[in-house]
This record gives structure tokens, sequence and C-alpha cells, in this order.
């Protein structure tokens, strides 16, 4: 297992679960990727919507992003409190199932779990769409650039925890430290010309909408439901407190500092600059589109090297944003898979220690959403918050459960910034479930419900599974009788000589059954019987019991239907006995000689597992051919 | 079954073979579809050949006519002569293997397989077209169409030789009244009209090539051997011998004289018109083609009721000619694999006694080459006689040693004919390989040698398997002493209890192997084992041997390794010893219920075939889920 080994790296055992934990420098690029890119594209959402009121427009960007911002602030607070009050790792599903009940863990879950989702395949593709917008060349390659990268991505999840951090780090830290610079240096530009200044490339002219449409509370309503993508991946490090290595709450807390740190910055300076440098939204859609932070970075700082630097670690942290969502997924499903919600086999650590069948789900899910959407997933961008703030809710609403369970008035602040955060998250859950629901809303909403359709449908199972394999009755010891052993066998061979030995030293009760067809020549198989079996066992001074030779018709060349019926038979006739049946079976070196051999053995004992009989078990007596 | 049974009708039992013979009239249709509707073709595949030459061309028609009729006729003789001598089916495989030996037996084999391959492609995209020039408005769905009369014939066949002559005999006989009838009108027609009949309707004016070409002995070889393509399908009848009610020899030169009398009748007949109509040639791949037969019939009747029956009964007989190749190569494949040439599956019997994996193979083949020319087959045409002339040659070889072994002089006559037939066969073999190898002939010349590659590595495994399990040592009676059993368990759960219950009695040498992973609360799986066996065992008044419970460690989680390490070590500790792995296994109802289960039982199983350990024997013992 070489191969894999230099792939995916040696297998990690449980003890060395330390080495894969992280600290603050690590947990950013890892749960804070997803948070920072959106300051990519938040305000940008916001003030396309706006677009239609005209050059007025530029009036509503600040007010709108202040209120994006104090939400994010409430939030954050919330969260914060959360990894503390829940330092084992307090995802939205832990905590509104524990303070809720199971149904709004649930439902918590499956809204979070189509939001990763969402987060994968539109993340992906946005990094993929800017860099086609800056390289037109690749357009014919969007589909395969997507893929590839979430190939990448895929691949160094597997390799676990520590690797994915390690690896996404310089991209994340060039674009935090290039971007917050330039958007500094800006601020100050803007400052020092008295909050006019001269940009250093001319930019696209302010669109003037043919129609003007006046200004209306919904359209703003609209416009800050697209502003309020800017906060999805703001719940990764609570739901990701585990990574981290002791001090665990102290880790996370800083962590999640330093994101909601910077993207505050980021968004409150792009909503500046927005309105100072006049920045005209461009339609994605047609040719000459620019995103808002190019326009801005090219007024601040010109078409140069800091340019290219800065809008290429913007387009890779965007393309890379996917990663949060492969580390906190596979988290989700495996704390979903304990509670029995979930397959077990998300419950399982590969060999990195990270549950590996959850990533391959979320990368198998993502490709087919890329693959059906071309790689162009502008149309999924609608149903994105949706499932954030679902969560979000449900998690603030939790912890005000929560403090008040462990009382209200020693914990009367925070259970007051919980509310707040959770009325105000309710809120924005409204609005964009309202604004966006013919959008692609209603996806979300019919998608929720099928996953707890399935979450319950699977508990049921290992419920009754359960309930029908446990027991508390010791090992029987009366059914001594030994069984009735059955050996169907073609002619003498060596599998047959192995089979009837080990048949004869389960019981002494042992039929060998031969089925004949009109071509096999029985006179030889008589012969071979008293050759082979019967002449032995008489001249042995051992005593034991004559295996009996049965020969059925089958005149209908039925596979099995003969021998079944014969088993019928014997069960009539000892319903109390079991019944061992012992079938040799070849067994090939390559796997394609078995399509030269009838495979009866193994049809035999499919066809006997489907006849659910409890009496009834088979042994395989394997004969290895060398050829 | 009630199902299958009302698609391919009831099981036939192995007796009834005999109300699955057919007679002179039913063998028509199931046997000479072939031959019969290449008369639509043969001598239009000669005309085209000669198009080049100009008006000159129908100068040719008839002489080559000729000679094509000659050979038929010389085939034909040689055929009747081998049904005589091999009563019990006389194809080219069987005559060339006894005769001139193994190797050139599988030859003709693997040339009538391409052949008849090639027939059910070809035939039913050959009727499709027809179909298609008629009403053009079909021509998106010729694919569709194709693949719907193959399944069509591949469900008749499956039910069985009787149903499929029964059910091709009206548009078979309709073919033969029909066109026999028109035919002969016109040459009667021809003939009062001093060989110049006036066509009852215009007919496409004669093409005059650009460039004239010169006529020279290779275009006229190679007008022949395209017209050679109207004998393929002759040696369908003495393939299928057994297919006849006794008197079988009778019956079946009865029915290939009638088949190749009205066979020549008709191509001397359309030779003789076309010459007399001066009919022109007009190409397929053009707007307004024409073939030769549609053309003849318009001048003789006109375009009335009688012209739409007899081209419509052509084109169904042409769509219908594949059912030869489906009555012959199930029966010569069950031939091949009794002699252990090919997968002996094909020697099977199915439900209504034909050879079903035969027709499902030739189905699936004919279906992917429709599918890969999209239902177009024209290039494979010129693939078509070499198998068919190669058979002939290798059989007629073949019967001249047969006739020089049991005497030749007293077969003198026999012999000549037979002679006569090999070389003129050899010589037309000859001749279509060479003007055709470039046109696609090359292919046959690598297919061919791939098979019997294919067919020897076959035969080489089954010996090879053969010279192994093949024994005439007696059952041993030695090994007597009980084998060292496995149970690997999870937990206490009544399949645990069922599983270790059975290995207890199968030795009293037990060992209940537990792989722990760290979740795992050990503390309960000691005490679950003290109370559940040690202590009736120690209350039991039997006595009986103690399991030995083994907890084993898997820091690295791979599913089987420490299991497997286990097993080593206990080997090398008994290495005479047998091993029984007893595997409780949890059976569910629903097969989606597999996936979440983790399938330990059948990995485990399958690890240990492929671990190829001679030494031990797996034992499964399932438990039933009811839910």
């Amino acid at each position: 297992m070489k191969f894999w080994d230099s792939i995916l790296g040696r297998y990690l055992a449980d003890s060395e679960s330390e080495s894969q934990q992280i600290g603050v420098l690590a947990g950013i690029p890892l749960l804070g990727l997803d948070a920072l890119s959106s300051s990519a594209y938040g305000i940008e959402a916001a003030m396309t919507v706006l677009m239609v009121v005209g050059s007025t427009s530029l009036g509503y960007v600040i007010p709108i992003g202040g209120i994006i911002i104090a939400l994010l602030i409430t939030v954050f607070i919330s969260y914060r409190q959360t990894i503390e009050a829940y330092p084992s790792g307090g995802g939205s599903y832990t905590v509104a199932k524990e303070n809720l009940g199971e149904f709004s863990g649930l439902l918590a879950a499956a809204a979070l779990m189509l939001d990763y989702l969402l987060t994968v395949a539109v993340g992906i593709a946005a990094g993929v769409g800017a860099l086609i917008s800056a390289l037109p060349i690749l357009q014919a390659h969007t589909l395969s650039l997507c893929l590839i990268i979430l190939f990448m991505i895929t691949l160094i999840n597997l390799r676990g925890i520590k690797e994915s951090s390690t690896a996404f780090m310089i991209p994340t830290y060039l674009f935090i430290v290039s971007l917050v610079s330039v958007l500094s240096y800006g601020v100050l530009k803007s400052l020092l010309a008295h909050g006019s200044p001269i940009p250093n490339e001319p930019l696209p002219a302010l669109a003037t909408a043919a129609v003007q449409t006046p200004i209306t509370t919904w359209l703003l309503l609209r416009a800050f439901a697209s502003g309020c993508t800017a906060m999805t991946g703001v719940e990764a490090v609570s739901n990701g407190v585990k990574s981290f290595r002791p001090p665990v709450v102290d880790n996370a807390r800083r962590t999640l500092s330093i994101i909601i740190f910077v993207l505050i910055i980021m968004l409150a300076a792009i909503a500046y600059l927005s309105v100072a440098y006049k920045i005209s939204v461009t339609d994605p859609s047609l040719a000459g589109y620019e995103s808002v932070v190019s326009q801005i970075v090219r007024a601040i700082v010109g078409k140069g090297v800091i340019y290219f630097i800065t809008i290429g670690a913007t387009i890779v942290v965007l393309a890379l944003s996917a990663n949060t969502a492969f580390a906190d997924f596979p988290r989700l499903c495996q704390i979903v898979a304990t509670d029995n919600f979930l397959p077990h086999i998300f419950a399982e650590r590969g060999r990195r220690l990270v549950f590996s069948f959850g990533i391959l789900t979320l990368s198998i899910l993502a490709a087919i959403l890329l693959i059906g959407f071309g790689g162009v997933t502008d149309r999924l961008i609608p149903l994105y918050a949706i499932g954030a703030f679902l969560a979000f809710t449900l998690s603030q609403s939790g912890m005000v459960i929560h403090w008040k369970k462990i009382g209200a008035k020693a914990h009367f602040g925070k259970l007051a910034v919980n509310s707040i955060g959770a009325l105000a998250t309710a809120g924005t859950l409204i609005v964009v479930l309202v604004s966006k629901f013919t959008e692609g809303g209603w996806i979300s909403v019919t998608v929720v419900p099928l996953l707890l359709f399935f979450f319950y449908s699977v508990h049921r199972h290992y419920q009754e599974v359960t309930r029908e394999i446990v027991t508390s009755e010791p090992l029987s010891l009366l059914h001594t009788e030994e069984p009735i052993v059955i050996v169907p066998f073609r002619n003498w061979s060596k599998p047959t000589r192995k089979a009837l030995g080990h048949a004869m030293q389960l019981s002494s009760e042992v039929y060998a059954v031969h089925v004949f067809n009109s071509d096999y020549p029985d006179q030889k198989l008589e012969s071979d019987w008293k050759n082979y079996v019967l002449d032995p066992i008489e001249n042995s001074t051992a005593k034991m019991t004559i295996p009996k030779l049965i020969k059925l018709a089958n005149p209908y060349r039925k596979l099995f239907g003969s021998l079944l019926a014969f088993i019928d038979e014997i069960e009539r006739q000892s319903p109390h006995r079991r019944i061992a049946i012992v079938i040799p079976q070849l067994s090939v070196r390559r796997w394609y000689h078995y399509l030269l051999h009838n495979q009866r053995a193994v049809l035999l004992n499919a066809v006997l597992l489907i006849r659910r009989d409890p009496k009834i078990l088979v042994v395989s007596v394997p004969w290895f051919l060398d050829t």
C-alpha cells in the first residue's frame, strides 16, 4: 500500500490525534476562509440589488453595510459565548438539540449540511469565475478547473486537518495582508482627499438605468438580504472547536475574534471606498464586468504588481473557501451519525483521523452540483444564506434556553446577547426567505424536509435493528444436537473431496446431493461414490456413519429448484434440526476467470440468504486454483 | 415468476424437446431467411461495382449472375451431402474439426460467429434502411427502429425455436409468393415482348459516368465478389439439422433444396429482368435512390397494391434475416463450449430449451455494433462474405477428407462434388479477401485470430482446472482433529449469541475475538462476557471447554488488520490445524438497508478468500432482521 501512503500519507494511530490539533495561526485558514472570502462579494451583492435606482443607490451602501456589520457583531458575541458554554464543540446541531430538542437539532443539521454543500460548489465556482474574468482564455475549461480544484481540496482534506490548514496558510495570510493594506491605504488617501479621492485609473461609468425605479423598503430589504451572504461561515469555528489544541476555548475564541475583526474591517472599508470612489456595479453576465473589489483596488493602487497580488490572492481564497465546509461537514455528519441519524460509516475515522466518508460524500455531491450547473453556480447563490441563518437562529435560541436553564439571573447579560442574536438572525432569516423564495429559496424549503425524512428513516432503522438484536439472554447450551449437513456437488473432484471431509466432521448425518441433468454419465457417479466414499469407509477401522448419496432430477434446468425442494423436505422431516449447507467453492486467481465458472456456489449462498431461513447456516469450503 | 412466464413462456422440461422440433414448412423461415433475403441485394451489389463502366455494364450482369448461380448450385450439392453424412448436425465446425483437425474447426467457428454477428447487424440495418427510403419521415429514428427490431427478434428467439419459426412464417411465405409471382409475370412479359418489354412506369435514367472507365478483369472479379454476398446463409440448414423432427435428414435436405431453388429462381429472374428493363443502379447515399428490386417490380406491375405488398414483404424479410443467425449462433457456441473452447454457460439450455446465453450474447454484440454505427452499417457489408466463404471452404475440404477416409472409390462422385465445391469456394474466398481487404476485410483478418486466441485461452484454463481438481484419491478419513474456531464479534447481541453457539459445536477450541477502537466501553464487554458466557457454562452440568475472549487493539482503524494478524499467529502456533472463521452476519430485508450496515461480514469473507489460505473455511451464520 506504498501508493496510498504517498498519496494520502501514512496511517495515523488513534494515539496521534494530538499531533493533528491546531492553534490560532492554522485555525484561521481552516475555519475562516469561508467567512473571510465573503468580504469579496458581500457588499457587491447588496449593491447589485440597488443598481436599479441608479446613481442615488450609493447613498444606501453605508447604512446597509452598517446594519450587516452590527448583525455580524451580535452573531460574533453570541458564538463566543457558545464556544465557552460548549467547549467540546458547540455546533448548531448540538446546541439546538440539547436545548430545543432533537427535531430542532436535526433541522439545524440539515440546514447546515445544505449550506456547506452550497459553500463548496458556489465557492469554487466563484473563484474560477473570477479567474476566468481575468483570463478569458480559460472560459472553455470552466468545469474542468472547478473539478480539479475540488479534487485537490478533497485530497488535501483526506490527508488530515493539519495538512489542509497548513496548505492554505500562505494564500490566506497573503490575502489578509494585501487586501487590508490596500484598503487601509485607500481609506487614508480618501480621508486626505476629504472623502473624494481621485482614482488612479478610470473606472466604469455609473450605470444610469433606463427606467429609474424609485427606492422602496422592499428593495432595501432585498439588498440587505443579499448582503447577508457576507455572514456565512461565521458558525464554522464553533463547530470546529475540537480541532484546537489546549487551551481549547481560548484558542477557538481567539481564532473567531481575529476572523471577525478582519472581516469587519474589510466590509467597512469596502463599503466606505465604494462610496468614496463612486464605484458602479457592472453586470457579471455582460462583457466588461469588473468586480467591486477589483475596481476599488485598481482605483487605489492602479493595475500594477500590488493589484495583481491582491486580486490573485482574492481569487485563490474564493476558490479555497470550500475548505471550511470540508473541515466542518464531515464532523457534523459524524456527530449526527453517532446519534444514529446517519449511516454509521460517517462516524468512522479514516487513515488520517479525519472522517473520510464525510469528505468523500461532500466532494461527490459538490461535483454533481458543479457538473449539473456546468461550473456556473450563479443560480445557487440565492439558496446560500438560508441554511446559515436557519442554523444561526436555532443555535442562538438554543443558547437562550441554555442560560435560562443554568440560571437566567446569573447570566442575564449573556442571555440578553443571545436573545438579541436570535431575534436579529430570525428576522434576517425571514427577510432572506421571503425575498429569495422565488429565486430558488424554495429549493432549501424542499431539500431540508427531505433530509429530515432521511435522518428519521435511518434512525428508525437503527432503533429497530438494535431492538431486534440486543439481548440479555446468555449463551444457549441446549442446542447440542448436531446439524444435518447437505453437500451439493457435481462430480468427484478435489473440492468435493475436501467439502465432504469437512461435512462428515460437522455431523454424522450427511447428504451428498447431486443434481443431474440429462447429459451427465450417471454410471460414473455411482461407481465413483462407491470407490471413493463407500469403500474407504467400509475398510476403515474407525466407526463412522455413512454419508448418503442423493440424486435429484432437474427436468426444468432451474438453477437450484431441486436442491431447495430437497432442503424443504429435510426441514419438514426434522423441523427442529439445524441444517448446514457445505458448499465446495472454486476460487480462481484472476477475477476474469470467474466468468468461466458458473459461480453456482456464490449464487447458492445468495439464494439461501434470500430465503431467510434461520435454521440454515452456510459453510463455504474454498478450493484454491493455482492457475 | 408469473411475469417471466407471460413474457418468455413457461419452463419446458427436458422431455419436451420433441415438441420443439420443426418440419420443412417451419424450417424455411427459421433457417432460410438469411439466404432468401440476399436475393434482394445480391445482384444489385454486383451491378453497383460495374456502374463505373457506364451503360455497357448491363452486358456483364447475366454472365456474373450465371457464375454466382453455378457456385450456389455447387455449394448446395455439397451441403446436401454434408447433411447426409452428419445427420446429427454437420456445421462447418464439426466437419472441419473431425476431418481437418481442431484448429481448422475453430477457424471455421470463429469465421462463422463473426459472420452471424454481421448478418444480424447488417440485416436489421438493411431492412430499416429500405423502410426509411420508403418512409423518409422515420429517418431520425433509424437507430431506435434497429434496436426495437433486434429486441423483438431476441425476445421471440428466447421463447424457443418453435415460436420463432412460426412467428416469421407469414412474412417469409408472403415474400416468396409475391416476389416469385411478380418476377415470373415480368419474365413472361419480357419474353412476349421479345426481350424488350416497356416498363409500366418511367425508371431512373442509366447513369453515364463522367469518366468512362474501361472494363477490366479486376473490376469483373470485384463485381463477382460483391455479388457473392447473395450466398451467405446457405450453410444455415446444415448447422441446424438438429432442429428438425424425424426423418431428420430428409426434412433438412428438403428444406435446403426449397430454399436454394427459390433463391436461384429469384437471382436468375432479377439478373435477366435488370437487363431486359435496362435497370440502372442508383447511389444509396444520394436522394432519389431506388433499389434494383423496387425498380423491377415497379416496371412490371406499376406502383400499385401488388408493388407495396411485394416490397413491404421484402423489407420485412430483410429485417428478419437476422433470425437465421439467432437460430444458428447459439447452437454453434454450445458445440464449441461443450468442447471447452467457450465458457460453459453457452452450453446451458434456458427455460425454452434454447441456449439463452448465446442468444443474449449475439443480441448484445449486435446492439453494440448498431449503436456504434448509428444504425447505418454500410461499412460493415464488405466484411460480410469473408467469414461465410472461409467456413464454406473449410467445410467442403473437410468433406473431401471425410469421403477419402470412408473410401474414396466407393464415394467418388461425392468426393468430386465436394472437391469442386472446395476449390470454387476457396477461389471465391481469395477474390473476396483481396478485393475487399482495404474496404474492411482486414477487420475479419484481425478479429478471427483474436477469437481463436480467446478459444484457446478458455480451453487452456478449463484444462488446467480439470487437471487440478480431478482426483482419484478417495475420501480422507484422517483429518479428524477438530478445527480451531474464531468468532469475530463487536458486542453481545443475538447474532453474536447464535454464532458463538454454533462455534462451540464445531470445536472445543473457540476464540471470540473482539477488535476494539478507542470509543467502545470495554468495561461492558468484560461484564457481558462474564454474565452471558462464562457464568452459564460454569453453572451448567454439562462438561464443556470454555471459549476464550480475545481483545485486540486496532490503533490504525484498519478494517481487519488486527484480526488477520491474530489468525496468522494461531496458524503459526498450530500449523497443522484447520481454522474455521464463524462470522455473524446481519441480513436485512431491503437492499438499501445494507448501506446502513458496514458489511464487515461480507468484506471479511472476501478478504479471507483473497488470502487463499487452504486451511481456512468460512462459516457464515446469518441473523435475519425483520425490519
